[in-house]
């Protein structure tokens, strides 16, 4: 059986009997804006790129990410979204135990390959808003780890760390000898917040990043890994050939070259998400927490008349579909995420919930 | 470094500095009618399936190959091309050791990521036309192997096994605990010897099959395996999530259910060949192998003015690309492969390689 991931909604549209598109997704966290209107243009005309082989090498495209992040060539490899690398980089380090910073991917843990005794978690607390406390960090690390996955900004809190605790954290790994894998795939958001310009001095840190959700593209499979030079080439000797398709590598170049799409989605989810917290903290039954991303994690109070599985049904009878959060580590069926999407979307959505939670719904 | 494969337009476009568009490609052996005519008239309107992560299961996809084939949908797994499985595969039988019918697809020894001793070779020979001879086969597995690759039709060779040999090698394999990977990359030109509605009979038998030929999307990377539920279960519990792309399955879910199109390629193909063969056959200086697909191995005799290498480079000069076969394990600096494309670029080649060995090219 496949584990449980948001933005499932081909298997719940099967499972009601109903279409996909009449489901309003807010349990998959991608740009309500759409992909890039570069990209679209050319949607007509991928002929050529579909009647031949992906190039190898993946040239133009990681062309456009070196220019896109001030980086050289060298640091890049492109995958079949950031999940290859999830599944590749416990392959190439073989770490003999890891650390998860949790709540966060439930996907961590599955590519871990080994026996489950192996895995450590280090909780961030609700009474902190799930934002990383690094002391308890360098804590955990001191027992030693092959490698420690960490999300920033994390997923499913939404919460940032800052640069200087990340460093500290890397420095502490290095020291260990331990592996550091920085998931930043929400943080084209906030980007003077990655880590990315560091992979030079910290040969320990592989930041993994995604074209899925800021970029829109979750059908077409874009991610890639940010590291040190001598990193990127042991990971490129062991990708497979051809594992980012032709229309991805094309649409992943596009895309990062459309700074006006770019720009308006950064001040559109900043706008819509300050919205739709506003509209969600007015819920007394409700607590919102922080996020710098394009979702929001929300927690059912005991004042609540629902649970968050009667939530979930309701809404979806209303064609809503929410993430409910009881399967990730540290989180419990108290704690649903809701995406940022348009703002008319934002608004149904909390007029809803306004209807479920006062017993109204009909 | 990548190892070499055919249809590496957009490496060697950047080596010539010519764009990749300009370059008829004979090194890569896809469709030359392009892919389905009903998949090309949604290409504009796949926003929707962009926009969404692709379905965990794949499930209309694995419906589409279910009727093509006329087998369960138990007997399917999709994946990113059948590279994906190339690569699973050994994950997952963990085989002591490995036995490669050759000439064939120098990928099966690259994904087998042990000690090189381990992996043995069972060649084909020129005097057979790099046809299977089965003693030598069933011979060779008494030494116990915990896989075998055999391909059919193989690739270099363009040669057809009987179902019969087949099934003498499967089940002299069965007895042994040896698991058969047999890639059918090409049988749809020749569908009726498929070994398809044998994998409930034998499960040691996982056949590996790809769209990126016969259907012509290679860039967009969709490969299946066909084989026993037992051993699909176990495939899809070692899969990545989301691994075979939204694109690629809308694609490919299409272009299994366009008869007419699949009906007037394995024509069109079979003319062209045969076309294509009696051209070439007319030179003196080369030998021409038996086909069944839409290739041709051919070997420059001694009498050629030419080596392969300074015919590859004359041709590139002309814009034409094709695939020396140097590298793959039984074959030699003497034979090169051309793909089968339209009939007016067949006899461009044809005219090229006339002015070329004659000494008459410019």
């Amino acid at each position: 059986m496949r584990k449980k991931h948001g933005g499932n909604i081909y298997q719940i549209a099967r499972h009601l009997g109903i279409p996909p598109e009449s489901i309003l997704d807010f349990s998959a966290s991608i740009n309500p804006l759409g992909f890039s209107p570069r990209f679209k243009k050319n949607v007509s005309s991928l002929d050529e790129t579909i009647l031949n082989y992906p190039d190898l090498e993946a040239h133009a495209f990681i062309n456009a990410l070196a220019a896109y992040h001030k980086l050289p060539r060298e640091n890049f490899a492109a995958g079949n979204g950031s999940t290859e690398f999830i599944y590749l980089l416990p392959e190439i380090i073989r770490p003999k135990s890891v650390l998860i910073v949790a709540p966060t991917f439930t996907e961590y843990e599955h590519s871990y390959q080994r026996a489950k005794g192996l895995v450590f978690y280090c909780n961030t607390l609700e009474k902190d808003g799930f934002s990383l406390q690094t002391n308890n960090v360098l804590d955990a690390l001191k027992r030693g780890y092959g490698m420690v996955y960490l999300c920033n900004p994390g997923s499913p809190s939404g919460a940032l760390s800052s640069k200087q605790a990340m460093k500290e954290i890397i420095t502490a790994a290095g020291k260990k000898g331990t592996q550091v894998i920085l998931d930043e795939t929400f943080m084209d958001f906030t980007e003077e917040h990655s880590l990315k310009h560091e992979v030079t001095a910290y040969d320990n840190l592989y930041i993994l990043r995604s074209m899925t959700k800021f970029f829109a593209l979750p059908g077409l499979r874009i991610g890639y890994v940010i590291s040190h030079g001598k990193n990127i080439e042991k990971i490129q000797e062991r990708q497979q050939p051809w594992s980012i398709n032709a229309v991805a590598q094309h649409a992943g170049t596009v895309s990062l070259q459309d700074t006006a799409y770019i720009q308006k989605t950064i001040q559109y989810i900043n706008e819509a998400r300050q919205e739709l917290a506003g509209e969600l903290k007015r819920f007394s039954c409700l607590h919102v927490f922080s996020s710098f991303t394009n979702f929001l994690l929300i927690k059912l109070l005991d004042s609540s008349p629902k649970t968050t599985a009667e939530l979930q049904d309701a809404l979806l009878k209303k064609g809503i579909l929410i993430r409910t959060c009881e399967d990730f580590q540290g989180l419990s069926d108290k704690f649903f995420r809701v995406a940022v999407k348009k703002k008319n979307e934002n608004k149904r959505l909390a007029a809803e919930l306004k209807k479920i939670l006062s017993g109204t719904a009909s």
